[in-house]
């Protein structure tokens, strides 16, 4: 007997899996993490899932349940995109329509540009298969547009992808003139964007909750959501919308994919979001809940990491974003504090580029109990103040 | 502004999505459908699915749940098949594992090799990943060894894709002996033998309920099982298990695919499977449900198509497959069945080959109710007497 397993060659670039790693660590007993995109503990355990309706039982659409994608449809006109629920996707996670667009759109040879920094988990399904992956930095008022066109004129490029709301992990939020100029010149070269937007209903401040998306004004568009940040990611339930053009391939490849998404969770989550009123009622429990956590927070930082390094507040989202100052090394300081039992994420993963990022790093603070988050920032200073000495 | 979407290469093999147009037709109103592979409503819809856990309402574990990852590896052990919970991984549905499979072992110029004929949507999936399919038929009591051989010697194989147990669409059940001798050929030249096995607990015939799973004599295999057709397909449950060189790769690729599967599907799914007293009940009533629905159909075939056409009474599984006599198109008969509110399926997308196999059709009898199965068989029974006659 000779083992004969040979792998495909997209496997080699399948890369060690870091936000499960964090899940992982985020889980166990005693930690403090800062490290996950975790929803509260005690605020999800709190609620009230309705029941699936026995009609779920069965096989159904790999499109999804039509009353399910005719509530996303009518959420995605309300931030300004018109689109029929005819080409809305119901979708195991958003997660998943990284997965789909993949495979549709990416090959040797092409290109995906993304925002530097991008979303980690987004980086990693692009490179499995095999794409280059360019980033293009962010600025103040989103995505710098000058090196956007220099990428977009001299690569073969597959797609744009773009977090404009609250992102992930910068808390960048993206000015409507940036979004607009942004549309336009993705419609003048044809590109096709692609806007993964999960955070925009987690703002903290209430006059920009209806900031429209960027994908209104584009021609070729894909547009992502999920209920996870927002309801329940346990249901495992996202959405994806596009251009009539692209419809029927994201329906055949999403039912090779895994036929349809548990009609358990689509009726779950059609229930909760069907009425408004307490919808509206929950979000604004949540937003309450987790701006103390960010409030909180902000505090602590300011008392024990502004010598050490810079932030902005998050305006909305999970996520505060520190670049530390002097040649600290953000992985260093990761182990170091995870023997103190507290979790960070350095920010190298969300980067495209392998070059040298470490100066970055990511905190959460929707996970961590609010009575925590002083305790977890004084260690991480604490060992940065370690660090520092070395 | 010039349009500049460019799909991959493998979106060209991205085929008509045959078993979703079936579910469409298969739920519309008046029709009597045997053209699905679904559970039967009325049952589906008497059920009592317990409430999932609030701890499943978080994010999980890429792996799925070990509570429901310990349960399926006892089950697998049962089969016959020595595996630690540790190999195993939760699916959303078992369709989800060939879509991991494929992202992992296949690319242009690799060889699958199915059984002829073989599951339809693992065809489709396989051709998409870019594999070249070749099938190899069955005989009474199994795949036919010599020709499996004889591909395995020629071709760049990836791995050997089989249903063993009351395949779809045949209802083929292999014997001990070829499952062993097929152990072994695969064993010596060290090829990957995947073993997709939703049907083996629908057995009509108490005896053969506990005939080994063939992957129990291999060294590199993988074991794809679901709850779909024994519990409840709305949910999406499947499970995966394989030899420990191949576990950590199938990790990481559930992970891009969808982060994991829904832990409110699974928490459901755990419960239910709890109970091996309660599953027992509930198995011995699905397979009487069933059982009849069979013993109906197959007195319906002998009164009325016995004359146009053979088949093997089903010893499990959902179906029965029929050929045709003489040169008659079950493709031509589809057509006209269904206009007059009675779908059957053409068996030509069961085969890897393009060839002409359309004298095939199969027959599912869990879906249609009791009471409509003679009738239905007596409108395929007037049609093919209308097509003998063009």
């Amino acid at each position: 007997m000779k083992p004969n397993i040979k792998f495909a060659d997209r496997v080699e670039r399948l890369t060690g899996s870091i936000s499960r790693e964090i899940l992982s660590v985020s889980k166990s007993g005693n930690t403090i993490s800062f490290a996950g995109g975790l929803p509260d503990d005690d605020f999800l355990e709190g609620m009230a899932l309705p029941r699936a309706s026995e009609l779920s039982y069965q096989y159904g659409a790999s499109e999804g349940d039509c009353e399910l994608r005719k509530l996303f449809a009518d959420r995605i006109r309300g931030l300004g995109r018109e689109v029929s629920w005819k080409e809305t996707l119901v979708l195991s996670g958003s997660q998943q329509g990284l997965d789909l667009i993949s495979k549709l759109f990416l090959m040797k040879g092409r290109t995906v540009i993304v925002e530097s920094p991008t979303y980690l988990a987004a980086l990693q399904v692009f490179r499995f298969f095999e794409a280059k992956v360019v980033g293009v930095p962010l600025d103040d008022e989103g995505i710098d547009l000058s090196l956007l066109q220099k990428a977009i004129e001299t690569e073969d490029i597959a797609f744009v992808y773009i977090n404009p709301t609250y992102q992930n992990p910068s808390g960048a939020n993206y000015s409507e003139v940036r979004r607009r100029k942004l549309a336009e010149l993705l419609n003048e070269s044809g590109t096709l964007l692609i806007e993964d937007d999960p955070y925009r209903e987690l703002s903290f401040e209430k006059v920009q909750k209806n900031i429209p998306v960027v994908s209104r004004l584009n021609t070729n568009w894909i547009y992502l959501n999920s209920v996870s940040k927002i309801l329940v990611p346990g249901l495992r339930i996202g959405c994806l919308a596009c251009s009539e053009n692209l419809f029927d391939s994201f329906l055949k490849v999403k039912q090779t994919a895994d036929l349809h998404t548990s009609r358990v969770s689509q009726s779950i989550v059609f229930q909760m979001l069907q009425s408004q009123y307490e919808m509206d009622r929950h979000l604004s429990q949540l937003i309450g809940v987790y701006r103390a956590k960010r409030d909180e927070m902000a505090r602590s930082l300011a008392k024990r990491m502004s010598v050490y390094a810079d932030w902005k507040l998050p305006e909305g989202g999970m996520f505060f974003w520190l670049k530390l100052r002097g040649n600290r090394s953000s992985k260093r300081l990761m182990k170091s504090c995870l023997k103190r039992n507290v979790a960070i994420l350095s920010g190298d993963a969300f980067f495209a580029e392998v070059a040298n990022n470490s100066r970055w790093l990511r905190l959460n603070f929707t996970n961590p109990k609010l009575e925590e988050i002083d305790l977890g920032i004084q260690v991480l200073s604490e060992e940065v103040l370690v660090n520092s000495a070395v």
